[in-house]
């Protein structure tokens, strides 16, 4: 008898397949390392029949599939820690195709969210997703996670840029999932199902994504706040009277951090938040309309201080200040979490929140930043030099309860835009209802009958 | 043994049941005006439980249920004619809250789209979507197909605007959809899956809309066109100039109808297409951006004439050309077909359609206009003074098989906002491969196992 990996390599003699110690290790995990790689090989199809070939065998043999893109998750979506054959599509990485009539780019999953800008802006046009990653991470990887980023109050999350998906199902059936249009209204959207799905109900093999005119120029400003309540309140000021591109927030923890990283401080003196904006400001009136707007801020006390970017040299200097957060923090070891509420529910949330992890948790310094105008709260928990590593994730995922327990009193999601994977997926409840998971799972069986595409991710099959 | 409606008035004695039979033929029908109305009653429940209640009663005894709003829908997605107890949502059609940090109304589904545009207005805000049936159609039938109409080129279709849904499940399940945030990655976004479900998933009971800015003000403009490549010349040349908010076809025969029905020519001279467009026009410089790509347009030979409309009295009678399309052709008592191409597709589709329609029935005129900006074309053929009702149903139902197989050959879509309901399921196999109707049908069958939502429509279930 056969094993079913020589099965597969007889099956289809031009399947590269790689077995190396190295390999499995390399493909076998994400950015989350925490569980230990351990994949029965790495397929690498060059086309969408080979991505097909390997789904009816996996099929018949019962051997489970790990999609992979650039691995760069943070939520275990593309760990293979179970013997699962990890299906990169890092070899299906080209663009197909240009639509200049449509403004759609047709791509391979495999292609990095960089290849994307790069031909986008080659036709004058824009991608307009975009975050750090954007070197690493695949097309195909965005989509399963309906990636968000830093763009999102302007441009939406992956989800509004997807004209089209060829998809792979769990069953082994080529989808074509809208091709293209913009209207079509026939029968369920199953590319908004297959979006956010994180490789449980089929393999993206080919995507349109529509692109958009550059944004006109813009200002960036930053902002510093005496308290919480201004948050929301500057927020709604801002929102009603500038096109915003970005409105994210950090706190005086997160400045200490980036500030000792390098970053040059901005304004001077003590203050518990801070602001960093770039909006719209094509003429003279709109930039006036911003000084208003802000002086409009500082008048009702919402701002304490602020600073209107003068060069685009100061304008990413703003920027480092939000942007170099990730990286002050690594050698903290940082366990990350990525939560989101209703804008208007944020500082309710951070009333408490923050407040009950100090009480529990003394030990743990905690970060928060995020993308405030999407309700999108980072947080990091600096691992304490002198804490054990198991130490310090047992207790983080103490905390995490903690986090979801509280989320779910304020209706928040546990995920905003990493996704459930491995590492959410105890907390899903917290966020979607029993009947919701039953649901899933239900939806899941219909595309994958025999579950076989990344089991175990973001909930357990039944 | 009592009979199921005595049941359900038995279990619900609160529960507003209408029989007579003047409300069985009122809430039996849409638009259509194709099918017989015979449902067993009418229930109008007023809370959310009654909702409950009800699907819970139809699993029991094994009732269909077609959920009911406005009933403006051209493609019997509303229409009961089977003994099914229509669920409407008329009295549940309050306003139930507006958010001004996240900028959401939270609203009951039956509620008006054109109250949804006043209570947005009255927070200085906009609901973008919009079309002419605004007065009579409701939030919840909106959703159900995805409505779209003239403004999805700048905002694009109900889709793009539903923060969060309350939805009853078929197997009778309170389901709380998304809750009103921007990023949530966490598991399949079943809202997504009932937008454009047309009621065989499950009944919206409340929904939370996004609003926002309105638009900057704007200028119209009318083009005559030579010929069909023109068409999307002209349309990337604009869009690449102009921020769009319409871009409207519609042929010298559309043309014909609507002079005759009292509109003013505002052209000279005979032109096979004409475009009318509405685009941001702020300032000056984007005004003379607009005559910039105009004349481009004119040099090129992709457009013969042209008219600005200079003041709110033209513009309005510049729109009327296209918007008072519908209404001239009302007396010729229109077959309706809805399709929808990618952008680039419809001159090649155009090309062909028109003459085969003319070579197979040229007893029938047939008119042509849509969203071109949308790939959206509306398609009327007009029935013959001396061609009996049903003679004439019979051949355009014949054309629509050959319109079909075309948009079959182009990429297209059988229905681009009108949804498939009844009238359209025949043709869904011309949009929707075999194995993804396969899958809707296992879909339908996790959110409703006993197959009591809107039965027929879309879809027959296996």
């Amino acid at each position: 008898m056969t094993t079913p990996l020589t099965d597969l390599a007889r099956r289809l003699p031009g399947l590269r397949l790689l077995t190396d110690a190295g390999d499995l290790e390399h493909y076998g995990r994400d950015w989350t390392r925490r569980w230990t790689p351990a994949p029965l090989a790495i397929a690498l199809p060059a086309t969408i029949e080979e991505v097909q070939d390997i789904m009816r065998w996996a099929n018949e043999r019962h051997v489970a599939i790990v999609p992979s893109g650039g691995r760069t998750g943070l939520s275990g979506g593309a760990v293979a820690a179970n013997g699962e054959l990890v299906l990169s599509l890092a070899r299906m990485n080209r663009v197909l195709g240009f639509d200049a009539v449509d403004r759609t780019l047709t791509v391979q999953p495999g292609i990095a969210l960089e290849a994307v800008h790069t031909a986008a802006r080659e036709h004058g046009l824009i991608y307009p997703v975009d975050f750090a990653s954007r070197g690493s991470c695949s097309i195909g990887g965005n989509i399963a996670t309906n990636a968000g980023g830093i763009r999102v109050i302007r441009y939406g999350n992956t989800r509004e840029w997807i004209a089209g998906l060829k998809v792979v199902a769990g069953n082994g059936e080529l989808l074509e999932l809208n091709r293209g249009l913009v209207k079509n209204s026939s029968g369920y959207d199953f590319r908004h199902l297959l979006i956010g799905s994180e490789g449980t109900l089929g393999i993206v093999v080919e995507a349109t994504l529509k692109l958009t005119n550059p944004p006109p120029s813009s200002q960036v400003m930053l902002l510093a706040l005496p308290d919480l309540d201004a948050l929301t309140q500057v927020f709604a000021a801002f929102r009603a009277k500038l096109s915003l591109q970005a409105f994210e927030f950090f706190t005086d923890v997160a400045l200490k951090h980036v500030l000792a990283n390098g970053a040059q401080r901005a304004i001077d003196g003590e203050h518990p938040y801070y602001v960093v904006t770039e909006f719209d400001a094509v003429d003279e009136a709109s930039q006036e309309r911003a000084l208003e707007v802000f002086g409009h801020c500082v008048e009702k006390g919402w701002v304490s201080d602020g600073v209107v970017a003068q060069s685009e040299a100061q304008a990413a200097a703003l920027w480092r200040l939000r942007e170099g957060i990730t990286e002050s923090l690594v050698p903290y070891k940082p366990y990350k979490n990525d939560v989101s509420l209703r804008i208007g529910e944020v500082p309710a949330f951070l009333r408490v929140m923050p407040a009950r992890l100090a009480q529990e948790y003394p030990q743990l310094e905690v970060v928060w930043y995020g993308h405030i105008g999407d309700g999108n709260l980072h947080i990091n928990v600096l691992k304490p030099a002198d804490m054990a590593d198991a130490d310090f994730i047992a207790q983080c995922e103490r905390a995490t309860k903690l986090l979801a327990a509280t989320l779910k009193e304020h209706g928040g999601s546990i995920s905003a835009e990493h996704g459930i994977g491995l590492v959410k997926r105890p907390y899903l409840e917290s966020t979607r209802s029993v009947a919701e998971i039953a649901l899933m799972r239900g939806v899941r069986k219909v595309f994958d009958p025999n579950g076989i595409l990344n089991p175990g991710k973001v909930f357990v099959d039944a």
